[in-house]
């Protein structure tokens, strides 16, 4: 029986080659699946017909958007996840949603190979194939760019040799990758680390300099998940939709950084999440008013695992899973309404709201109404210090 | 002999009141000590005789700026340090800078007790008495405020009462401390934490809608000190004082939180704190290109206990000393320049450039002059991969 | 309405002489609360019927051993919870099994207060009352010996004043408190911390160096659950009780520390735990072979902040309740049988057995079956230590 | 030029042949280097003849068996180093010890390469070349094993087609790597996890269960550096070797684990290290007396990431170097005796003594002398536990 490949497709120059590379290479039949994580751009049927087109022996579109907030986007605002602090983690959050479909697809057309259009110095290679080998250990994987060297010179050669229907113009300066969550873009210019980003490269974003009227926003959180926006009801997905289209159009969420790759090297970054930050600043808030300290501090300390784990691309793993369960419970009590004024490039929350409020105004006042009994403190700070004062004293007779 | 005790001593209607409180309730000898941390405001030398005209037997005034910055600002700076991600520090900076000047005094003037004028319910009188009781075990000490319920209205009858030479004008609605670092404001209307804050309450920074042109700055650091400001040589003090102006004019700085209180309790809090935001940013940045990835990460759990320990008042402590080793030593190679646009409340970084960076350009680039081997990976992503893959691989199993 | 207290009374001279000292301090009707978490002695009903003639309006015993083994000592088991890597929080696991039982009786009976004999320098203070506030924040706590000074010399003579019906012989030099998970030893000479114990202040373990047969024993576990010892169903109490005796008798859990109160001093203490000591020795043996590493390097972490918390008194808290979350995900596949010799007061493992293990013989042989790749070492180790490399080159340069 | 590699040479077989092979698969000529790290057996002299015999142009021993003990051994003490809370990092501890001396070899001989007998499935091969990759970027490492596929069986075969002075007698059952610190031991029929380890194969432990005296020893430190026994001045060598004597001698020190290697697997491990366990055991019991609480409890953390840091063969990184800043900190004050009974496999600790302790009599007794302020508790347990009971206040209403 001739052997199948499941290969993960965009539509562009360089999967859309991969479907003939991959057949000539291996002599296997090529399975084109297509996920739409809310990249945006061409008809997903368009895409399905172009993957026929280059030799696919099946194509597969699946619209997961909503899937994709609901099962990847929501757990990273809910653990607040910003790699290095800065970094929403756009691209690593869609592979595990890829992955989905790829093994899915492979298990259904009898595939034992999945394929993906990845280089070999980044981390998608990564978070695709510790994916794959999770979900479906018994699954190879190639990648035709790394391992192949299909350069794209030679792809672009094969297209016009092989009559692909795709337009091999010259390449945009810029290499992007985007979904509902933000938007990445790396480009030959940028890797001057001393070279500032230009305009030209933003798309989720306006100037966050350009004069505007300020936009005011209440965003409703239900268990750390956003519920409405403005008093209307909304899916995740429509959140971070409405907030990309908001926050977006008022500069917020760009970020330029220089960034610690899993393969061991720094590369410089710029994303665009202008939803993913507004959602986050303003769960993380509204965290502040709900969560009890103590579990607020060790929070930090999960989050910052939590999210590098799912940079290193290890989202199905038993220690991602572990923290999901220390995550949800954190959020048990993060309800309630975050008001934000977005303008200028910054979501700065003004106002905050909630049942589950941890903050009692008749304890934080010093105006009539305090209720905090003062003459505790003395036996609190005594205690509190004693470790550190013994050995102070201690240390100071040496 | 007649007991001694050293007061804390601001000026202001409360701790002058303090001095003849004190002597009432203890019949002791009150030595006023005030110490210029940048709050600004008046004169020392006045605030000096003022303490006399109060009633102290003695009074002394420092000037602590240079200290200040330089042995409790920069270790922040060092350790990006923000409580709760957000607040740097502020308050909780200039107590032990302001307890080693008393304990000092202390032992100059041969006082057993040292007095200071904050109430029974927030983190300072945590962070006068752990800190006091850390450098010299045997002081004892007293909050006026807390301990002899002096109220305000109190003091303004016993200042009227002595003929204080102390305006005693209807309070103020703010309650503020600040210093070069940055400055703290609560407010009754503020208590509701659904209302916003208005333009009316900050002092250190303009607003940042208010249309202005940009500033570029280029913050040069020499292991983690900053040393120079667009290429002319600061001290700590001067670095931090002229971004202060700088990023205060365009509306950096401003934050606006719910906070954790170490007495257990939530509280609203207003701070503006222009150059230490901007400072932290260059350097956090500047971090990323200079410091390898695993050093990176953990320090950024260090940086959050420091923040902490700091914030709870226990500057002085075993701890504290021992991740200030971690620290200085995650410096060592933080050198270079971070050029930074200030504008419109934020302050972006825009380039980056350093000797001593690990941001390759040949390992990075996806251009000619790629150096980096990607056949590697293959092997790396099996056995990154493995331990979750064998779990997996079970799990599927069953 | 005559106010009524509820007294955590265990039978002995203080907490029955506490009774009637309640009662004449505050005016309240005395309700006695005694719970069996396993501390042998007396039977329970002797134990009711003193509290009555002391003069209590109510008497209430529970046996809590069943709950007590699976709701506090269970957590500790799957937890690995050895404070400071020592001590199995004995005595801080009964706290919160022993709160529980107080505010239920509060509630029933309608009282205020609840009361308890604990020193004011102990942890059990912060155990009892933090976690009576976390379970019925409007509770009162008052501590007779504490609060009223209420000392030994004194509680003898009300007690014979009263001819309250207990022996008031010579005090032993010994301080106990002991359940079914453990037993403390406190007395005067081992405060000088550089003497050593005498055989006789144990009681649950024989002595170590003695002469005996060693004694083989199989504990099976089903998702972190001890269920089976020796192929014989038991349940968690019945788990402890027997591997106290067969551990006991080999003389394995003596624990001989000085210890970190929560109230900032050290103290000496001498723990005897062989049942605890036998069965987190083979529950963490059977996580080596059954929990993934990254999973099993952070849950470590979470084990001593589980530790701390239960020590410090916390058990009742958010986090406490977040860290269950994950330390349950952590147990769902720890099953399989362990095999243990115990002797010479060591419990050492030596065989596991497990369907859930990872540990895979054709990956970890070097002999024929060997199924590892080796080639893929290379470019893991290559890309694995990049960083570092790195960072290398650049100090070597420097 | 002819080009010239550096191997790390035992002396035994494959070593031995490698110096041949090496030579045939890249032409190079082969310069043996031996370090003596206390592995024992035959004079360095003998070695370093035999690998001339096989072929050598150069070979160089070198006693580091000091060096090792200082340099390497010590700081594993100071950080109470237990990779998975058991295993004293023997192995691991020796790697980058050898690797100073094979990069020196490589500088001093113009070698550009250096070669390890390491497999490919195993955790050496990641300390040799990170440690090489770190200390001297641009030496290349090879693996004849791994990378030449020289097996066992080839290994023989060229010894006798070459002549070569070594006997290939049937090779042991046991896979052996020892050193002053300590013994590992792998062998085929304890690659079922079932299976118990046999007396056979312990060489630096006696039988624990065996009758005999009690052997009770005093030990010293410094800074946590031990510097005495039973009063007697010693090398760090010394302490380790004559505790690996006196300790082996009552079979303390025996591990027998299921381990998580780097490359992913779980693999069972039989260790012996009792020099090791006594001095870490009593480190340990006198940072119980002279740490401060915070302090310990943190360093707990740093020491597991420490330990794993060494275990991943990332000995020579920026982490490694950054926490051993915190822990030479944290030593400062860990002087003192720590008495222990050494006996029937179990080092206990029977008594403490310290200028520096922080245990103080007079806080910690109940008896006559209590200098503890009671009164202080009731303000400390209600603002420690405030947190929690404000958040239950909020849970139990819902």
């Amino acid at each position: 029986m001739t052997e199948r490949v499941v290969l993960a497709y965009s539509g562009g120059l360089d999967t859309s080659v991969a479907i003939g590379w991959i057949a000539e290479e291996t002599g296997a039949e090529v399975i084109a699946v297509a996920v739409d994580v809310g990249q945006g751009g061409e008809d997903l049927d368009v895409i399905r017909k172009r993957a026929i087109a280059c030799g696919a022996v099946e194509a597969e579109v699946a619209d997961a958007k909503d899937e994709f907030a609901e099962e990847y986007c929501l757990p990273a605002i809910q653990a607040n996840a910003l790699y290095m602090d800065r970094y929403p983690l756009v691209s690593a959050l869609s592979r595990p949603a890829i992955v989905k479909h790829l093994v899915a697809a492979a298990r259904k057309h009898g595939a034992d190979t999945v394929a993906h259009g990845c280089t070999g110095k980044g981390n998608d290679q990564v978070r695709f194939e510790a994916g794959i080998s999770s979900l479906a250990p018994g699954l190879r994987c190639i990648a035709p760019v790394r391992d192949y060297a299909m350069t794209r010179d030679k792809a672009i050669a094969f297209c016009e040799a092989n009559n692909l229907p795709i337009a091999t113009t010259k390449k945009s300066p810029y290499s992007i990758d985007q979904n509902v969550f933000g938007r990445a873009v790396e480009t030959g210019f940028l890797e001057d680390i001393w070279n500032a980003p230009i305009e030209d490269i933003y798309e989720y974003t306006q100037d966050p300099a350009a004069p505007r009227e300020a936009d005011e926003v209440v965003i409703t959180f239900k268990q750390g998940v956003p519920v409405a926006i403005d008093g209307q009801e909304v899916t995740v997905l429509e959140a971070i939709q409405q907030l990309n289209t908001r926050a977006g159009a008022q500069g917020i969420g760009r970020i330029d950084m220089v960034e610690d790759r899993l393969v061991g090297i720094k590369s410089r970054e710029i994303y665009e999440a202008p939803g993913a930050i507004a959602l986050i600043t303003a769960h993380q808030e509204l965290e502040s008013v709900t969560v009890e300290r103590e579990l607020a501090r060790y929070k930090r300390q999960v989050e910052q695992r939590w999210g590098e784990l799912v940079y290193d691309g290890l989202w199905f793993s038993p220690l991602k899973r572990a923290l999901d369960g220390f995550i949800a419970e954190a959020n048990s009590h993060v309800s309630g309404d975050i008001r934000m004024t977005l303008h200028g490039g910054r979501a700065v929350v003004s106002g905050r709201r909630s049942d589950e409020s941890l903050y009692d105004f008749n304890l934080a006042t010093y105006d009539t109404g305090d209720s905090f009994d003062q003459s505790m403190s003395k036996g609190f700070i005594e205690l509190f210090g004693m470790s550190s004062k013994i050995a102070a004293k201690r240390d100071l007779e040496q």
